[in-house]
């Protein structure tokens, strides 16, 4: 599988269920979103922008894409709570191989920032995605259950040490009549 | 690696915050539970009685280990409702090369019995466990995200069909003094 393909994979609206777990604290955290992920052009302005900001890529961007998500407000507990109920990122890929590259964010995942992270397609056609932050290293994995339930999990590492700070797991169902297939 | 380090690095006791989500339904269920791992002798007679069972096996069995867990009932929520807020089950793993084989269980997971799965050890030196049931198919994966926390995520199908009935995510501390390095 290239970047591509799993992106185009990607593409649509999703329901996701995702637990964290804060582990000093021994804490749950469950929540319940809306995500749309929609492909954009490499001519948009909000890609040429973010781009400029970026000049020294020495390969070419491909296939960018946005993620927005929603809490899902019926479903109580943390909605509204932080802003990170909704929101939304742009990603813009900028393959070095057919299985490796950088991945531009405009919103990072652990530190709220724009960031450049490396992504690897594994062998069992997973995506890993590593993003080093200021004070922190998110590792994330994603891959498809099926074609119509996708997983997602991450480490939060503390920068300089061994120390985790929290992992989380995300079950996202295509939102569609019928069950999960 | 190989399945004897894989197994001796989790020989131990661990803390382990665990989140099932049920797809069709899009329910969590957290729950904390203490879990021990140790290693046995090929001779034991729990273990030879099992391998008693299974005689048509075609390679050795190599490093034995029992896991029993107990849920936290200071912890509340799920404690003691069901049959598997403790219990324990035996693994005698069965190599056919370096990174697969067969694994022996006592007790399976998605169904209460008595199962052979098939292990494969991935080169990013997480462990896949695949195990068919009558009714389901449970895929396991294992892996180090330090020495001293173990992930864990499984997804159970429907046998003979794309569905996919649930997710579940675990984080294992192990205990001791300090922070979870």
């Amino acid at each position: 599988m290239k970047i591509e393909h799993f992106i185009a994979q990607s593409e649509g609206t999703w329901r996701s269920m995702r637990s964290g777990h804060s582990l000093a604290f021994q804490q749950f955290d469950n929540i319940i979103s809306n995500i749309k992920i929609e492909l954009l052009s490499t001519k948009d302005n909000e890609i040429t922008s973010l781009l400029d900001y970026y000049s020294n890529l020495n390969s070419k961007p491909i296939s960018p894409f946005r993620i927005s998500w929603e809490a899902d407000s019926d479903w109580g507990e943390q909605a509204s709570e932080t802003d990170l109920a909704s929101g939304s990122s742009i990603f813009i890929p900028v393959p070095k191989s057919n299985s490796t590259g950088l991945m531009i964010r405009s919103l990072g995942y652990a530190e709220r920032q724009k960031v450049i992270c490396n992504y690897t397609l594994l062998p069992n056609d997973s995506l890993e995605l590593i993003t080093e932050y200021e004070n922190s290293i998110a590792e994330e994995q994603i891959w498809f259950a099926s074609k119509n339930v996708r997983c997602r999990s991450s480490i939060i590492r503390i920068s300089g040490s061994s120390g985790i700070l929290q992992t989380s797991f995300a079950s996202e169902i295509r939102r569609m009549k019928g069950s999960a297939n």
